[in-house]
């Protein structure tokens, strides 16, 4: 996968994963986002660096909100967004995921956005793409089922960078439904990869996945253990599919165990920040008055995570200004 | 509401209904739409006035034609257009109305131009920016329940006043399903304060609310009445779902005793204008041969739309060339 | 329709049918479609020819596919495209086809870009816009029902023209459902214009028109003579509402008599180019080895497409570059 997502010379050539991507390129990206931060402060929100190049958002899977965060982000630097979705598309009449790829990569695109229900299709076409020598476009992996959703954990990152600063001495929990999130897994490596020294993960035990302990992280079932002095609290949602079956017994009884209320925060340290990707569901893994606190960094995620996608995209065509990484 | 849409120096903040707006910023928003109104007839039909702002499309109900309004609206100004039917959206997930608006609103918005069914959902929403301190961003009212559809009826001025230049000698008559009209109310407001002495309004009992003496209008439930000697027609859309129920007994006999026929127009003066919102239904509250008459405006009412529709975003993007209101 | 789609001095006004365009017109747009292939492989695939002018998609059939060449097509010609489907929108509100286009055409549009179940719909749409004295749009046929779909036509002339130069000494195969097909027609009719001598079309009898031989074609049900030493092979797509039903036997009989295999491709010219309008339906009418075959031009024909397609906006439009036809 680094193979697939990294030229020979180190560049980011598509987005894929964090797993493998080198702390050095983190960091490029980080630094690219506060300058695309300070556009987005500006009166004319937009820079000419993505100027007629062609970005088409793929979308398998409908997700409007994360579509919106890419359509804006590519908007702001001045590409031609195409929305496609494929949901309703010719993949009806049977053409294949492959054929429909090879269709719009003629069309001389220069980015997919992919977001897809199933965990790897944005490697596969990726993968595809290089069989077929179209070397000019670059795969951005917008969410594929299970398994990652790297500008999630990269906009989050960036928020911990933000209020931390540095990352070699935090403690950071992730707590919930880690099982079915395509998020926490890109989490911990990416933090890992920052030097957290303390990563714990928490969250009942049919939603813990077993091979989580091979990653170097503490896993407890225990919130309170969990969040006890820590720097970061990172809340995943709980799927609504989940809420209804035999993962947990009642949203009740799942608030009650396992979510993050005024009390329960007090176990962090005083300044800890609450993260969590959206949509919330308030009174289920989050109470409303954590989510609209003082230590709420839930909304600056979504400013920083245009800001970044930004970067990616820059990154991605080659047209980030400054030195490259 | 006033408070809401204003700014201390009298400034447009948010557009949510006409009521109240002063006749001094309803003659500068006409002025504005002049000067678009050139604008679309030019080869190059752009401005960059708005160029580097990002305009939400929020349709909460689904509206191609008014979207397509705001959007060709917008892009004239060279904004970037975010087009999000939240019916298919995250709402589905969960998340609250309120919840998307936040996450909307920290990607740096700039417009949110809202549709919904629901009376008073986008005063709600401007007055949760405000609590949130979200100052940056204004509401645009696109059509709110049976409420408001304040550019609607700005556009209607505007035809009034491109083809009849005073309002103080005016005869208007407003025709048809005031009750479930969301632009009636509106109309009245904005002729009042534009000093329209003669405001008359004519409809079957079953579809005219009952505090409409309240607001200075003669109401009538005779058409030949409404119609003799006036200068303008506003004729009303008989929704759909009011013409199979108790509202009307048949749509033919509404057409008898409600449509506007040739005889019927024969009342008007004969420089009388005919105008109406759209989409009509020929046949049943107007007849094809007055519909498509020389006295009817209503597709001169759609370019204006357009014009009207640019000023009000210049100004709530506080870019509009010349002096303020 | 000539005379509808040609002005009086010969430049094109709408693009309806491929039937009575001169050949003069033909080589024009193949000449303009050259200059914007250039403009394709450039960092910035875009140039300001229609900056400001307002392209609307009014798709009342769904086709992702097509829709995003022509939105794609008219973003790298700067304009501002509106995607209309018009399916899910006000005509649901029992508003007539016309008065949809009247509206749309007051909202100052200079381009419609139809696509509709109905043969003869965009010619009506034209012909209603000339009555209304609306001079100032052009309508582009993006398919209408088994009528005609001139831009298809057009792309596939160009690839030829692209892969042998002359059309004058040519053997050109079409073959498969032609009796659904909304290409064949105009393909024979652009080939026949260029003066192409040797046009043979094939297909089981179910799915030739009974008119074909009217047209000066060969016509044959034999797959391997019409294969029999030809230049161009031009696979048609197996609609799939025709694989279940009366018009062929079976799917996997189909592709034994009609399906192009590398042994079939053999009986053609060792340098025949492979055609398909796409989407394929891999193993009915084509084999997968000759689809992704070394004679395969098939993802060329969609690269070239987006050429052609800018090639006729910048004629409608009048902004071309060079000297007129």
């Amino acid at each position: 996968m680094t193979r697939l997502q990294l030229t020979p010379d180190g560049r980011l050539k598509h987005l894929l994963t964090l797993e493998g991507l080198p702390e050095t390129l983190l960091h490029r990206i980080f630094e690219l986002a506060d300058s695309f931060l300070e556009v987005s402060t500006r009166s004319v929100k937009k820079v000419p660096l993505l100027r007629g190049k062609s970005v088409f958002n793929l979308f398998f899977e409908n997700s409007t909100r994360t579509r919106t965060t890419f359509e804006i982000a590519a908007a702001r630097l001045s590409a031609d967004v195409i929305n496609l979705n494929i949901a309703t598309s010719s993949t009806a009449k049977g053409e294949s995921l492959l054929d429909t790829v090879d269709n719009l990569a003629a069309m001389m695109a220069d980015m997919f956005v992919i977001r897809h229900a199933a965990a790897g299709a944005p490697v596969r076409i990726a993968q595809h793409l290089a069989e077929r020598g179209q070397t000019h476009i670059s795969v951005l992996n917008a969410g594929d089922g299970r398994h990652a959703h790297p500008t999630q954990g990269l906009l989050d990152m960036y928020t911990i960078r933000h209020y931390k600063r540095e990352f070699t001495h935090l403690s950071v929990a992730i707590v919930g439904d880690v099982l079915h999130s395509r998020v926490a897994r890109s989490e911990i490596s990416a933090l890992s990869a920052l030097g957290v020294p303390d990563i714990r993960v928490a969250g009942p035990k049919t939603l813990l996945p077993k091979e989580l302990s091979a990653l170097g992280v503490t896993v407890t079932h225990d919130l309170d253990e969990a969040l006890d002095g820590v720097d970061v609290i990172m809340m995943l949602r709980l799927q609504n599919e989940r809420m209804h079956g035999s993962f947990i017994s009642s949203v009740a009884e799942y608030h009650e165990c396992w979510g993050l209320t005024p009390e329960r925060l007090k176990r962090a340290k005083p300044n800890a920040i609450v993260m969590h990707p959206g949509p919330m569901n308030r009174g289920v893994e989050i109470a409303s008055s954590v989510a609209d606190g003082p230590q709420s960094v839930i909304l600056p995620q979504v400013t920083f995570g245009i800001a970044v996608r930004m970067a990616v995209f820059a990154l991605l065509a080659d047209v980030a200004p400054g030195a490259a990484a």
